[in-house]
């Protein structure tokens, strides 16, 4: 609680305006606890899966954080000098967990499999569904010198049970592996152009094949160049017969054999973690970023919701902690953009706050005594049903309106018959229905809502 | 994920040195899963009576933050300028409180029961056990123009359920009433030394009462007075004595007689919300802080840790959000300092890691085909067993060694017998008692563990 402050109470003093930074978000009570529970659901997913959680700092020594950051992260950054240290908040999770597994390597067993969900800042131009701060829900598996690539079918696992229990069917992990790409640049002798060109391919889906040739020329590639690169973009049937197709297109690179290779066996692992075949597909368009990623690669697209683009991102990566460390620490990971993706689901209509309240129940007591009905809500809670007690002596209709309000969804009435009798009267919210009861099926009826 | 990445791969680059800023804790997984716990069960406790989540950014605009803030809170305070905006990092979670409250009156039903446990930040020199980012778990009742004392009662069973719920027995919550100290001082003629007198008479627990004397001397106390004020907080007895001998004082104070009035009120009604007498006590020497409590003060003891001191404090104070609006908001709230009680707590021995993962169970498959101890994993998983699955293709004696690492409770292990006869088995890691038996089997023992 509050200390250290001064007794003013002049009651025309100047008033502050009360208003909050843009691109911050604060959620009404109804729409923060479906948040939580979004947030809930992601995270007892992750811990199904054994990841055990990590929760960083949120400030960090700025050489610390930056010391691998370019100009543009280093221009979002928010960095101030506190007495003489220079620190930054957090951009991401992953720079934080690369400090964390590289300070203490002796202490952690690998593969280590974390888990973080938390906030990170990021002082971007602000636009609708662009957040400053906002959440993020990673899990990485981090080996030591090397990590199997089941580690990778295992995260498109995790995806598909993270999704399914947060409600949806109709989803598709998109994977690809970046060998194939870089490789097939290299085959075709484009290497040095192959940042600009997966720069360029990346945005196919947004603008279409038509610009993505008028841009490839741009930067120079050659007609039948271009060409090639749209066939392999466009290869198309099942996941088998992309790989097939891939095969046979004989680039010369062994970058793009290795891709191949790597990509047939992710995909035969997925199947066999159990992924239905529905929900997951090889895409070739996938990139992911520029120079981050080295192995697979994965985009997660709601099908019903394709304009909020990849809900789920990630991939294989070469070292995790290379600036920090001469160990080479291989990992895998994915991230949900939690806040982005509540804020899109929800404009989207497929999440709607439905309670606004984290009670269960609303006891009202209607005698001057209130023991009783305290004694009730204790009762209820030991049994696991969330009891808000309306104690405000107000009329009967004032502290309806209010249970109507904070959208309670069973109100209990205690009074004198009650009282004498032993029971109490439970009126549903919803229905209207009102019955008088003991207390035990009050209990029964609320917990099988 | 990371974007932006220059692609700089010098393995004889400088490395930067990881480190974590001093004062900011950053735990190992199994501290951080026990943390989890102890923030878990405050959170159920909150929510059990009906409190509903608030998550206000970590940032605010330094005029709106600071708007009461007083020399020594601005001197700790986290401010920089991103642009042309003066931001300010959190130091509490009232007055992000205060400011949403005013911010959203007109969407919030009356009284607002919010709960908030999040991060702060406080720029102090920093020493043991004390952070400067930490968590507080807050919980505050605020009502519209008026708020019944019985919200006063109800926090202390809030406390006492949450401690409860924490393991704790035994503890004792200090209840007392800011009106009766600020009346003995005006009945003896002290107001003008009001700020001084309670800050000393807030130490006497820890620097006893011959020193407190000593100080009130030397800020011109005189003698008779002193021995009054050492006689009104030597008053003992169960609480109704007290009660009764502070009526029988006969202080000419109209603020005194409101304030024993209301204290009176609180217990009783504490008494009636069922919180047992051994765990909670009137304490006449409670003050808490100087200026913004206004009536009921609590402060909460566990008597085996004395020396830790308050782990749950708070109060009743006039009005919440003066600052930012006309309205006039009282409230009461308590707050726990989280990370400081679990730091406390592990030093003192109290709660303990006992393991170090969030796996309960590690399959490790014994055949090559990994498929069917996939599947197994999906059930464990779908029955509510946290479960991992060791690919590693390691040697028996490498998986068994970081099961053992990772301290998961159970091993699963599925070789050609097991998927022959579709059994599995079962080995507990803690008795090494090692069994085959049918799946079902396997998850009853675990869950029944």
């Amino acid at each position: 609680m509050l200390k250290y402050i001064d007794m003013i109470g002049d009651e025309n003093m100047n008033k502050v305006k009360p208003r909050t930074l843009s691109g911050f978000v604060e959620l009404l009570p109804q729409d923060q606890i479906l948040f939580n529970k979004v947030k809930d659901t992601i995270r007892n997913s992750y811990e199904k899966f054994g990841f055990v959680p990590l929760d960083t700092p949120i400030l960090e020594y700025s050489d610390v954080l930056l010391a691998k950051a370019g100009g543009e992260t280093e221009k979002q950054i928010y960095r101030f000098n506190k007495g003489d240290t220079d620190i930054s908040m957090r951009f991401d999770l992953t720079v934080p967990l690369a400090k964390f597994v590289a300070m203490n390597y002796g202490q952690l067993a690998f593969p280590f499999r974390r888990y973080q969900i938390g906030k990170v800042y990021r002082g971007e131009r602000t636009q609708k569904g662009r957040f400053r701060e906002f959440y993020q829900a990673d899990i990485d598996i981090i080996g030591d010198e090397a990590l199997e690539l089941t580690a990778d079918a295992e995260l498109v696992s995790v995806i598909y049970a993270t999704f399914k229990d947060l409600g949806f069917t109709d989803f598709t992990i998109k994977i690809n592996n970046r060998k194939i790409l870089n490789g097939l640049f290299e085959g075709l002798g484009l290497k040095d152009k192959a940042v600009d060109i997966l720069r360029i391919i990346d945005k196919i889906e947004k603008i279409g094949e038509k610009a993505v040739i008028e841009m490839l020329l741009e930067v120079e590639v050659q007609e039948e160049k271009i060409e090639q690169i749209l066939s392999f973009l466009k290869i198309s049937g099942n996941n088998e017969e992309k790989i097939l197709k891939m095969e046979k297109l004989d680039i010369n690179s062994e970058d793009f054999l290795t891709g191949v290779k790597e990509l047939r066996e992710v995909v035969q692992l997925v199947n066999g973690f159990g992924v239905p075949d529905k929900n997951y597909e090889i895409d070739t368009t996938i990139a992911r970023g520029l120079d981050y990623y080295t192995g697979t690669v994965y985009e997660t697209v709601l099908n019903e919701h394709k304009e909020i683009g990849s809900v789920c991102s990630g991939g294989r990566y070469e070292n995790l902690a290379e600036y920090y460390t001469n160990k080479k620490l291989p990992g895998v990971g994915i991230s949900i953009g939690l806040s982005r993706l509540f804020y899109k689901l929800e404009e989207a209509g497929v999440i709607k706050a439905s309670a606004s309240t984290c009670a269960d129940v609303m006891v009202i007591p209607m005698i001057e005594d209130i023991s009783y009905a305290l004694k009730i809500a204790t009762s209820l809670r030991e049994n696991g049903v969330n009891t808000e007690v309306n104690y405000s002596k107000k009329s009967l209709k004032a502290m309806l309106n209010y249970a109507n309000r904070i959208k309670v969804l069973y109100v209990v009435f205690v009074g004198e018959d009650e009282v004498k009798s032993s029971t109490v009267t439970l009126k549903n919210m919803t229905t209207g229905e009102q019955e008088t009861m003991t207390l035990q099926n009050a209990i029964d009826k609320v917990l099988t809502k």
